[in-house]
């Protein structure tokens, strides 16, 4: 199950106690850190998220209210004598500014950190369970989003059925694959008859900063949840393009021409202090939507 | 009259609601920002500083907790359309950091920033009623204090005095240097009859991270206040030691042998949760001490 934490809502300039963009994704006792904007780790304190269970930190792009959290987290990390390496995913010239930091401090981290430049399009990571693929927004510099998918679970085993239908327990395992038991005597025992479906597996779409951009459509299509910046109402949808940003109603047309189940906006300007007209003008054209609220955890 | 803002009185790692270093010095109208490290601007915003006063930064080293928020409030300037100079006095290196997260960004500030690299001790700013001078202290890599002084104050002018006295206003520039006035009969009246002495000038040092060194003494003799880091209880002298640090027992120690007025104790290791026992160690060596905390201002 995935689930997303917001750290963070608001566009660069920190104001009415929002704060610039990052958030987690989590699947069961993995975290995955999506950017990672100034206060970042203070957030992190004020949410009480374990910050030792994230190993794998994606960074969309260069503009500094994604990522100048960052080096300050890696240090603090080091300071707590982390052991875990870290994967870190971001734009080739992130690697350059942090060697540079670190070099500048005379720091020697604790732990290995690994960096993955973004290029183009494609699975990033390959877990178990999961895969993160990237893929190409539209923004003033280049800039990539993030698709977070469970891979197709195990059908369930119902123990007391199938125990009663005699399979033995070393047979379990291929039970949840799918196969029917053939028992010593040639009985078939089948498999739908002792499992219950696997559970639908989801998928989440984080959509980085971008500007109005239907290209985007098919990387996104059919996701469970998509998050996608609305850094203006639409009546500012001239300053939006000018910016490469989009607003709450372009968002939703995203939504809705990807068919996605839910939309989450976020990334708002400061020059908003409140958010409600962003959900109301979304809705009109895509009615699952929802602002994201920082602290707020958002099942997918 | 001087004054200094706390935003951060941590060490490196936020915890406990203290946040990593950061200070403003206040001079009438002027507020010279010194240190900004990450969450700085978001600091500014939750006590209500008026951040486009500021014109001047000083960083006195590349340690991430006193400088992480720097590129974020520079952006966040530039986001307000700010068009005012800001000077930054820093290390070297920083230009290079800066430079790089700019081109990353391709940003273009809408403001001049002009770059100060600190060197040799001796004065940065010279304005017209004070000057802000560097020191060198001794830390893990190149580290700066920073001392401000308020100039020589003229006398005042007592107008109802040196009106009776027969002093025409014109000449009432003379009298707040100190001149005595010969009237058109050649009657001299004396200054010190139509005058009050200047208010005294002040001065504050910030002497930034630096472990225990007796060297600095000469740097802050007689100031009126100084900020001294003080990381641990003098229990944890040896890691001090190692870390380049000092203990609230040092500090005051410091204070003491340079005869200065009062003492503020800052940068705080995470691992104490509560302060008081640093004014307490620190007292018995030297009395007039204050744990600095975050939102107060401390008049010099």
């Amino acid at each position: 199950m995935l689930a997303v934490t917001i750290l963070g809502n608001n566009s660069a300039l920190p104001m009415h106690d929002r704060h610039p963009t990052s958030q987690l994704v989590t699947n069961g006792e993995q975290l995955f850190l999506v950017d990672c904007g100034e206060g970042t780790q203070i957030q992190m304190n004020r949410f009480k998220i374990r910050r030792s269970r994230i190993h794998h930190i994606f960074i969309s792009h260069l503009h500094g209210d994604h990522y100048f959290g960052l080096a300050g987290l890696l240090n603090s990390y080091s300071l707590t004598n982390r052991k875990d390496p870290i994967h870190l995913y971001g734009p080739e010239p992130l690697w350059e500014v942090l060697q540079l930091q670190f070099k500048a401090a005379a720091a020697i981290l604790s732990y290995p950190l690994h960096f993955h430049p973004l290029g183009e399009a494609g699975i990033l990571l390959d877990e178990k369970k999961m895969t993160v693929e990237s893929f190409l927004v539209h923004h003033r510099i280049p800039c990539w989003g993030f698709l977070f998918r469970e891979k197709e679970k195990l059908r369930k085993v119902d123990p007391k059925k199938a125990f009663e239908a005699g399979v033995p327990p070393e047979f379990f395992a291929s039970l949840k694959e799918g196969e029917d038991y053939m028992d010593p005597e040639g009985r078939i025992i089948r498999n739908s008859d002792v499992t219950k479906p696997a559970p639908r597996s989801v998928s989440y779409a984080y959509c980085a900063d971008t500007k109005y951009d239907e290209s985007l459509v098919p990387s996104i299509a059919g996701a469970d949840l998509i998050y996608h910046e609305a850094t203006y109402l639409d009546d500012q949808r001239e300053r939006a393009i000018q910016r490469f940003h989009s607003t709450a109603k372009q968002a939703a047309m995203i939504a809705q021409k990807a068919q996605v189940k839910r939309l989450l906006l976020g990334h708002f300007s400061s020059k908003y202090e409140f958010l409600d007209a962003f959900r109301e003008e979304a809705a009109e054209v895509f009615p699952d939507v929802e602002v994201c609220r920082e602290g707020v955890t958002y099942l997918v």
